[in-house]
């Protein structure tokens, strides 16, 4: 055993202490009455990253800043042969907690049950990147330098979309130079099987509002006489799929990269227990665009959800009112090389030529990011996957995941270097839901493969 | 001007006052946090109804208390002409007040403004009823007595379906014997154009609630593998009408009574300005089922109008859910001779034949009540038009009324009375929307309409 491995297993405890620390400030970053809450996070994580020996800087943003911490340079072993440098990527912003009447214990107070802890961000995404901090702590407390050059950078605004981070990396491509990007934001392919994510999917998000009457109407009154902005929503939204799950925007399937043979093998041979995977989420039969198994239609197909939905009474019991307004959240997912500006024109126009007469439509746009994939030949892959092993005791595979990092493109784009996404999460974790949870297992095991991944990538270099 | 109207006159300050005392009490039936209120405002009635003379009841149920109150018996001018007896039936319950934020003032502190006094309830209903009842006091405060006897009925769960009043209808026909019902609570034609309202239709009123996935769940992992209620719901509403504003539930139109050309005649013939009204509500564009006016459509033809939508997430901002339920609730109106429990069955019918794989959905039915109209024959519609000129100077013009009055098909029914509709409101009073108003004007004038209503239908009799 690494002296390495032995400071990671003496500090353990530490570590989950400090992990705790941060899973208490209540970071989200939609909620507008959380800006002070964001900000102690980031002074958090400035402060952490300064004891360990950093040097840390906090990038204000026109929205939440951005942390930035490097290490000491590592001096090239030759004139000809530079040490690597990798951007680790992750953010301290979380999603909202809401419906709080449905967390077992309160979101933002971490509790330990059964191997794992319970907290809004404990999976997404504070207790991932920590893995990649807790490693490069390890290194320099043991060895007082690390066999790669690491830029830390966390930001504020990944579940609102990253839109000044991504400013950011267009605008400093010089100052985040580096061979490779690691994300730690994704999932495993289950307990004990972990995974390199070699494709994302992308977003298109909107609000779409409907505003019909100025104000509420009695729907006895009025009924009848008027467009109804929640029917008319209705019938626009279900105009927006069909009935073989096929999504009606004019030109959304134009740009999508067919899966080639060697793919559908590829997720065919995956372990995955489409019966399990049921109980899990509570649904007796599973659907979804018609002449794909479930693996392809999660992981390389693009889809169309509802996020919400919103219009006239929604308390108990009857009021018997014709809303002024009636309003959605739709997200659709994209995959390579579907373009969001493509897909937002064809939304409006879809959504323009179904608008009845009487009502005012307003769509507006949130975030749009293309869907990536990272190929499977390169030097940084395979040191990852050495990595892992050592981590986890057992290769890894590798899948897709059908969410979306938008920066990641960006990373990919701006900085040409490869993307190692290495989920240590787990698609039970409810990510986005109640009772958000990760193992302390895997939280460790990720912290030494972490470990050993910049030993692996000081050598791949 | 006979005593009666000096009296009322004199005595207007102390009316409003009175009133505005009432409106106070938020007696929102549809909140079980306000049966408290809901008590106080049965209690003030039975006060103020005791102190003017009346026997009072308070009548329990299994819901909101029942008030009822009768005025000393007239004695007969012969052995065979016994006075007329009145059931005058009104509602002390009002709507739920939301949204708050859109209130001028608060909704249940009553402030004038232009002659009208703004307030949740003052047209709907205590601002009507009240008008009966102190033209009720001021006959026993000069004369004495009545030239009818008049039993007053206020109940308190009208917002809510009338359920429990409509069982003591049936229970208690012959204590509520009468030989006409007077009912104040629709609206004249527009401000100074009194109206008898001939025609009520009825309203079958459901939630349709939908769950998918026992928790919410990341739209990205898992998006594209699983029926999205939202998504459902949106096709399920859909289906349930078609682009020409026809309903699409079997047998919906089977027992509609259709217009008959006397009718669309004198529809057309009432001088409804067609631009005003949509200034007045704010559209561009009217619409509904082709083939008909905006009147039929609003007063004789059945809807369907979808009263609120709920799911996911609804705040500001981003969340990439997808949520576990979604629901909506649904009204239809209803006109002679729809049955609604007919409509409840081919709507379970339809509903459960588009309901996709993947979802559970559940249909609670609310309320449900046939529509109605009244002779234009009666003698005490006679009597009315008469008494409504005295108050009002001009004659009434006959309506119908697009709202329901559950109980009112009851009554005619129960009672085997003829049912006066002495609306004395306005469209345009806000009855279920913020900034609900009444105008003092009129119902000054109306408490001097039914002052005369006494005196004409014990002439009637």
């Amino acid at each position: 055993m690494s002296k390495i491995d032995e400071y990671l297993d003496s500090n353990a405890k530490r570590f989950e202490a400090e992990l705790f620390e941060l899973l208490r400030i209540p970071s989200v970053s939609a909620d507008p009455q959380r800006a002070g809450d964001i900000r102690r996070t980031a002074d958090w994580l400035l402060d952490h990253f300064s004891q360990m020996g950093l040097s840390v800087e906090l990038i204000e943003t026109a929205g939440h800043p951005l942390v930035l911490a490097e290490t000491p340079q590592v001096p090239p072993s030759s004139p000809e042969t530079q040490p690597p440098t990798v951007l680790v990527y992750g953010h301290y912003d979380v999603q909202p907690p809401e419906p709080l009447e449905l967390w077992t214990t309160p979101p933002f107070e971490p509790v330990v049950r059964e191997g794992h802890v319970f907290a809004r961000g404990a999976a997404d995404n504070k207790g991932q990147f920590m893995t990649h901090v807790n490693s490069v702590a390890a290194w320099l407390a043991v060895e007082g330098r690390l066999p790669v050059n690491i830029k830390l950078l966390i930001e504020g605004e990944e579940e609102i979309g990253s839109g000044h981070l991504e400013e950011f990396v267009r605008q400093n491509a010089r100052r985040l130079a580096c061979d490779c990007v690691v994300v730690s934001d994704s999932c495993q392919l289950a307990p004990g099987r972990p995974a390199i994510t070699c494709g994302l999917r992308g977003i298109a998000y909107y609000d779409l509002k409907l505003t019909g009457p100025k104000r509420d109407l009695h729907s006895g009154s009025f009924g009848g006489s008027v467009t109804n902005p929640a029917n008319a929503l209705a019938k626009m939204l279900a105009a927006l799929i069909d009935e073989r799950g096929r999504v009606q925007v004019p030109g959304f399937y134009d740009d999508v990269v067919p899966l080639s043979d060697e793919e559908r093998r590829q997720f065919a041979a995956l372990p995955f227990d489409e019966k399990a995977y049921m109980d899990e989420i509570g649904v007796d039969a599973l659907a979804g665009e018609e002449g794909y198994t479930t693996l392809q239609r999660r992981w390389a197909r693009p889809t169309f959800d509802i996020c919400g939905l919103s219009g006239g009474y929604q308390g108990e019991g009857v009021k018997t009112v014709l809303p002024s307004v009636a309003s959605a959240k739709l997200s659709f997912r994209l995959v390579p090389d579907q373009d969001p500006d493509k897909i937002t024109a064809g939304l409006r126009k879809i959504l323009e030529e179904v608008c009845p007469a009487g009502i005012r439509m307003e769509l507006i746009e949130h975030q749009g990011s293309p869907g990536m994939r990272v190929s499977l030949d390169s030097p940084y892959v395979k040191a990852a996957a050495r990595a892992i092993e050592h981590g986890f005791d057992i290769a890894p595979v590798y899948i897709r995941e059908g969410g979306s990092i938008p920066v990641v493109a960006t990373f990919a784009q701006e900085l040409g270097a490869d993307v190692l996404l290495l989920g240590w999460a787990q698609d039970d974790d409810n990510a986005h839901s109640p009772n958000e949870k990760f193992s302390l297992d895997s939280f460790h095991r990720a912290t030494r493969a972490s470990a050993k991944l910049w030993e692996e990538l000081g050598r791949a270099g």
